[in-house]
């Protein structure tokens, strides 16, 4: 495979690809998916050689430890990787999917039906898995990908995708189904921006700067992957067990992930009766806590949150707490400093739960569950390439069947408009 | 109403009221529209006077007598507002429907729900009737809208809008619910394509160069409403009567419209047969053809079709006519110079129609059936906001329920992850 192709080239070619794809078999594809898998646990030793030279580079340019964690692969990491594809091999196949169909007064025969979306570009920073998950989740539903990753897993990635693009080849569909960006350069980014005739969505997933930067310069249609500013709101009602378990799991079980709880809201009528306990397990778990003057009026051994702290991301083992006045408040905060992405609830009382997710507009609502249940996981979607911070399209969990759209197909015999 | 709203005080006004507006029951929404056509009904002098005042310009300003005929309203086009406006009123209300659900193995309950996009904005061109279609479309599906009309519509447009706003205030809506524009000026739409912050997807309706201005600049999310280069393909097999009914309709039931025929394929093998009796009777219609040089030996009466004129979307009384080799090359034909909007076949062979229909990426294939049948109308939208040709989120006719995106809502007890 050349090194340098011309952007506008791979373009081209995962254009011409994708037409091939839109006409494939659901079975054709999920074997492409199993062939994937065989060729990731095939090339093992060489994907594995290739990430240690990226960790390599990653410490001698002292990036940070949580940050190498996340680069580094082992043979157990590529046996998931290799079992994702698996599972989305055995998906039932979005495409040719009748959505809606019915018969109108005059006899004409319409429907929706399921079709790839084309040619997906992804574009990504950091864990090298989301090549092979990314790519599995577009051959799946029958579109070409463009696969751009960060230059932390650069060699990975492109070991991963070298494998899984000869397994496409193996099994008969187009090589070009799946293609890899091999530079590093930002301007290669800013050329897919621009590839109106040939890439039909682009999907970013990482930082702030990466994410603004395709939002102001995209020709492109974006699928955005933006942050998560997770809220979960203890009810004036909330049982302290409940209540804890939730907040716990929800801020502690991985605080670099986008559905990690970032802000905490306890309500007045039991900021006396919960916090000291809630900020106790917390603490025990080593998360920092800011808390506003409420907070520490209750609990005053936490640093004081700023109107910055509601704004942040931390991503990192500190929680922000506020105290707020009811329900309605708790849902005023969110809908100023929240990120739309996972927010939450914990309650007995049906009625406060019921405005709660009505008021709260959330791609994802969590009632009396952790935000970290958010996502294609626990929402039954197998893989995804990303997680939706946008309305449009597709909200919450990116995966095959949202990298589908639809054609109407009438069917009449000799139907005219009058 | 203030007159000289800043654009952004239009986009936080908007905001504020979709909040409201998303929270509101099917039963008020519904109410909403009964009122809003009962307004339209009760301001019917008023709109007819500005709108006389709009064609008076108009004629004088010397535009096209067509123009000016989609510009003028009377009674019956004002009824025919109303009545879209009661059709919206009872389709059934697609906000807070449950798209799916299901229990988890661990027993979490998960529901993917309909919500409101938010806030649209609409920017439009010449027919005033869309003020009141876009507006009843967005308020049904919980919405806020933002309209921009064009310039020769202004006083008819404002008339309508009037009256709409006065209805949502009547029933206990939020006026600005519906928001018109009060300003022809071009930099008034370049600031809505700035209104990343209020405006959640705009929707143009017009001319090339609206939409490709729109298309470079936006930084909101667009559901673009672009040409329609509409193809309808003539099998070997077509039986002459079938073809030349679809073909004739196709072409001239209304030649300003975006799903009219711009470009006829006839297969050679059967062009001889049946290119003198298609051609006659478009002829008799007024149709002018151009010819590709296999269709001007056979009827050699037309002027020769050049390379651009399959790239031409005509909307006038005059149709390109190409002879191609086989249903393989009538799909390259399609691929190639299409917009993706509307393309049909003429076939009895179902082998055939399924090649076609599988190969032709169109957001609507017609199977011996008008391509003026695409549509809100026979599908079973009840009014739209515009018909789509971008593949994201919508694809085809915009009606109330391609306005609502999704929100999932997940019900747990306690439910952590692991």
């Amino acid at each position: 495979m050349p090194c340098n192709l011309d952007m506008n080239e791979i373009g081209v070619r995962a254009k011409g690809a994708s037409r091939v794809l839109a006409r494939t078999s659901g079975r054709d594809r999920s074997a492409a998916l199993r062939a994937m898998a065989d060729a990731l646990a095939a090339d093992v030793e060489r994907i594995l050689e290739a990430n240690a030279r990226d960790v390599a580079d990653a410490h001698a340019a002292g990036l940070a430890a949580p940050l190498v964690a996340r680069l580094r692969l082992d043979r157990q990491r590529v046996d998931d990787m290799c079992g994702r594809l698996l599972v989305l091999a055995d998906l039932p196949d979005p495409v040719g999917v009748v959505l809606e169909g019915f018969t109108g007064p005059s006899g004409l025969r319409v429907e929706r039906i399921g079709v790839p979306i084309g040619v997906v570009a992804v574009v990504y920073e950091a864990r090298p898995n989301v090549t092979a998950e990314a790519a599995g989740c577009c051959i799946k539903s029958g579109n070409a990908v463009i696969l751009r990753g960060g230059s932390e897993a650069f060699r990975s990635n492109v070991a991963i995708a070298e494998a899984l693009i000869a397994a496409l080849g193996r099994v008969g569909l187009p090589e070009a189904g799946i293609q890899i960006v091999r530079s590093t350069e930002r301007s290669a980014v800013d050329r897919l921006l621009t590839l109106t005739e040939s890439v039909d969505v682009l999907v970013p997933r990482g930082g702030r700067s990466l994410i603004e930067h395709v939002n102001a310069h995209s020709r492109v249609p974006v699928l955005k992957h933006y942050e998560g500013i997770c809220h979960l709101y203890i009810a004036a009602d909330a049982p302290a067990e409940l209540a804890i378990g939730v907040a716990v799991n929800s801020k502690c079980q991985r605080v670099e992930v986008c559905n990690a709880l970032e802000t905490l809201l306890v309500d007045a009528a039991c900021a006396e009766r919960l916090l000291p306990g809630l900020t106790e397990a917390l603490r025990a778990r080593g998360i920092a806590l800011r808390g506003c003057e409420r907070c520490r009026r209750i609990v005053p051994e936490m640093d004081l949150a700023t109107e910055d702290d509601w704004r942040t991301e931390y991503l990192a083992p500190v929680l922000a707490i506020r105290v707020v006045d009811g329900l309605d408040a708790a849902v005023d905060h969110i809908s100023r400093y929240g990120s739309g992405h996972t927010d939450g609830i914990v309650s007995l009382r049906s009625d406060w739960i019921e405005r709660f997710v009505t008021g709260v507009d959330s791609a994802s609502v969590m009632v009396n569950a952790s935000t970290r249940l958010s996502g294609g996981g626990a929402y039954g979607l197998g893989a995804v390439v990303g997680i939706s911070t946008d309305r449009l399209h597709a909200r919450g969990p990116v995966g095959v069947r949202e990298l589908t759209t639809y054609k109407w197909v009438a069917r009449g015999n000799g139907h005219l408009r009058t």
